[in-house]
């Protein structure tokens, strides 16, 4: 329950959207969650790149240039010691009709909230499996679409109190990562995350653990993690750009033993700069 | 490329929707859309059901009652001869996340579209088989959501611009439907259509048609449709509440021998009342 700081429309303070635009309509359209520390927006590149290269793959026309680069940094640089900038990037107003006829000049809605503590406690989050399974589709894995209703569902699941996040799982029982997580599990000083080519979302914050496991030289994978193998995990951790690197207690029944490289790589990436 | 001829916020004539909006943030919400002939809007009991519905699906609490269906029933009576009513249903505004905390006061967007003439000749509507797939979820299948980038995907390919429609398959080769349509095809004199319970809409028009089947006597069967069976059928047909049935001319290549029931079951759909 983040309070709002301030929301801009396509650069100028504002709360209104339009209600042709395809972001509404149909979805249309991707975002970002970004963590501001100190008036810095943390890993900006990345996420300007994921951003970038989602709206080549459905067809946006966003130019992702330093105009766009200095409006977020504005918006960073008025923001508390930590706040979070969503920035969603919709294709623009236009006419009835799934196809995107006709140019198109796409909308920025970018929000400024209060990062509000996180809900875990020394111990680790708790997570649960969802009933809600997550569909695939290459076409649309990996990229941080507006389609979210699989998420909306899973969180409507109930679930006790303490729950961090859920897991969704593909059809075949296949872990997909949390509703707004990636998930990282440690089997014998091996680091697996699930690959998001069929599903998922390609966290910002999971690319940089990728990134700084080469850095520090420890072992990691990317490959499918069946649902019955996390109960062979030693240690398990979830990702985002909000909360960085967060241990996990349990999924489920299954309580982990350890909770080391998570930590490591929590201390680690919190020095990063930016 | 319809002309807009108004627009209404909960029932208020108005363009713009606010920012937090859920419908916008993740696509969290439903959308009916509807033909007004004569300034009665067809179906209508069809529609509302089918709302009502998916608004319990998603957990939406939406009233659909009677200062809704008036609400309807007014914007339809100042409607030219043939318009195009859509009615977007979405969770409401709320704060950022994807778990619905809280009441939630659902938002309507009404839009008052010119009902265009179809792109369609006397032989009948060509069709294409869309390279993008339809992604299966049953919590999901059906419903007739907001999460729609699989059809702007499929509706972005490249294609003949005779075309009128895309058909999507699930991973499996069985149609699911059109990008904005559902297809029903006819052989040996039973018709047939996909089922709609792991992708796919329940169209009002579908349903309508699976109804006077029964009526006129017309077999018909709930089943699922290989791909490859296409090349099998006599004659196919599409529907929607806006187009009604249309009769398919081709599937690609494959182009059909006849549109006897399809045509039949066009004109007697046409005469019935509202």
């Amino acid at each position: 329950m983040s309070e709002i700081l301030g929301s801009w429309i396509d650069g100028v303070p504002g709360t209104m959207v339009p209600f042709d635009d395809r972001g509404l309509q149909y979805g249309d359209g991707l975002f970002e969650t970004m963590l501001v520390r100190n008036g810095r927006v943390r890993f900006l590149d990345s996420h300007l790149d994921r951003l970038e290269d989602g709206c080549e793959r459905l067809g946006i026309p966003l130019v992702v240039d330093t105009s766009l680069r200095v409006e977020v940094l504005r918006t960073a640089a008025v923001a508390p010691d930590r706040a979070v900038l969503k920035l969603i990037v919709t294709r623009g107003s236009g006419p009835r009709g799934y196809a995107p006829r006709g140019q198109f000049r796409p909308r920025r809605v970018m929000t400024l909230s209060a990062a509000s503590p996180l809900a875990v406690t020394a111990e680790g989050a708790s997570l649960r499996i969802a009933r809600q399974t997550a569909s695939e589709n290459p076409a649309l894995a990996g990229l941080k679409h507006l389609n979210r209703l699989e998420n909306v569902l899973a969180c409507q699941e109930p679930q006790h109190e303490a729950c961090f996040d859920a897991l969704l799982l593909d059809r075949a029982g296949q872990v997909v990562g949390g509703t707004m997580t990636n998930l990282f599990i440690c089997r014998g000083g091996t680091m697996v995350t699930p690959r998001v080519d069929r599903a998922g979302v390609a966290g910002v914050m999971r690319g940089i653990v990728l990134r700084e496991c080469g850095t520090l030289g420890l072992p990691v994978e990317v490959r499918p993690i069946a649902a019955a193998e996390l109960a062979l995990a030693d240690e398990a951790f979830v990702t985002n750009a909000r909360i960085g690197v967060v241990p996990v207690r349990n999924v489920g029944e299954h309580v982990f033993r350890m909770n080391e490289i998570g930590a490591r790589l929590a201390a680690h990436i919190e020095t990063l700069d930016a």
